[in-house]
């Protein structure tokens, strides 16, 4: 008896959980733990949670955000300015964007990035839904907000080379020193860019 | 409509998901984007693990182990040998013995150690449930497996002085080096019971 169905029942949640990103194997276990400790605070109402928003949230047809209504809040929001959309890989960066809160417009999640490695290419992306929207007419700017690495620099080039037919401005967010950074702590392309971008004080 | 519903469900799961050990706020909401792509493989397979694991699962009547049975199966498990029980503060460090695979007899689980701060005394602990068992006869010997800091010590102090009635052997786990330990980076109390408990090579 030593395939305990005890063990099974425990480890297999841990290895389920371990499956999140930032949590290994060891802190799994000891989640377990602290779940089994608070079962009625927090590992029955994690659970209900888990299958509600499951079965509730999904992407919106227009933008791609995940949201309990498609079209999403944000598309759907009157206030939000329809004629500007700012162009992400990724939900997280939307909530980012969101967080910030410096952005009124509308959003559109790619996806991921074009990736020659990882064999990700234009129609692995959400940017047929993206043409479609700018064909659509209405809109006057696209804000290319991909990440600034090279598969993101990659996919935000592609993109300008599909919007270039349209009358808009494509523009991309600024790179410079980050707010509270270091200088020493910089790498040189940031350096450069921040240096090439400077403004009259 | 700053109050979405669906930033709701995904902030309370995030919410949720950020109580467990070892995940904050950023990590838990990174952990939510992840589980809702991977709805059908990850997301509802975990809900139901939660639910299934927290109305199974619970401590063992006889010695504190988490459980799907009670008695658990350490506690019926014929082959384990019942004059000996090792106590230990917490399941989490019957299961590392367990993993460490060195140790065949019984278990008792305290459930935590006094603590005099936090206002933690014998009742607190499953403490009777242990004089109980030795009490019922037939055990030779109790290892005091609390862990090396103040308050494990207390309580093995505490328990030492509770089993010194009966007739049998209490030890405690050994100090010394760890087992691919280097010296230079023990501490010196580490040291000091290493160099005591010396063995002939």
């Amino acid at each position: 008896m030593t395939d305990h169905q005890q063990q099974n029942d425990i480890e297999a949640l841990a290895k389920l959980l371990a499956k999140l990103p930032g949590l290994g194997p060891r802190s799994a276990r000891r989640a377990v733990l602290h779940l089994l400790k608070k079962k009625e605070s927090l590992m029955l109402p994690l659970a209900t949670a888990l299958s509600e928003t499951a079965e509730r949230v999904g992407p919106c047809a227009i933008c791609g955000n995940l949201d309990s209504l498609s079209p999403c809040r944000i598309c759907s929001d009157a206030r939000r300015d329809k004629t500007i959309i700012c162009v992400v890989e990724d939900v997280s960066d939307l909530w980012a964007l969101e967080r910030a809160g410096a952005f009124r417009g509308q959003y559109h999640v790619l996806g991921g990035t074009l990736s020659a490695l990882e064999g990700i290419g234009p129609d692995n992306l959400n940017i047929r839904g993206l043409i479609d929207r700018v064909d659509g007419g209405g809109i006057r700017e696209v804000i290319l907000a991909t990440n600034a690495t090279v598969d993101g620099q990659t996919t935000a080039h592609y993109l300008m080379d599909k919007l270039g037919r349209f009358d808009l401005t494509v523009s991309q967010l600024a790179h410079g020193v980050p707010v509270g950074g270091e200088l020493d702590y910089l790498d040189e392309g940031t350096l450069l860019a921040a240096l090439k971008s400077r403004r009259p004080f």
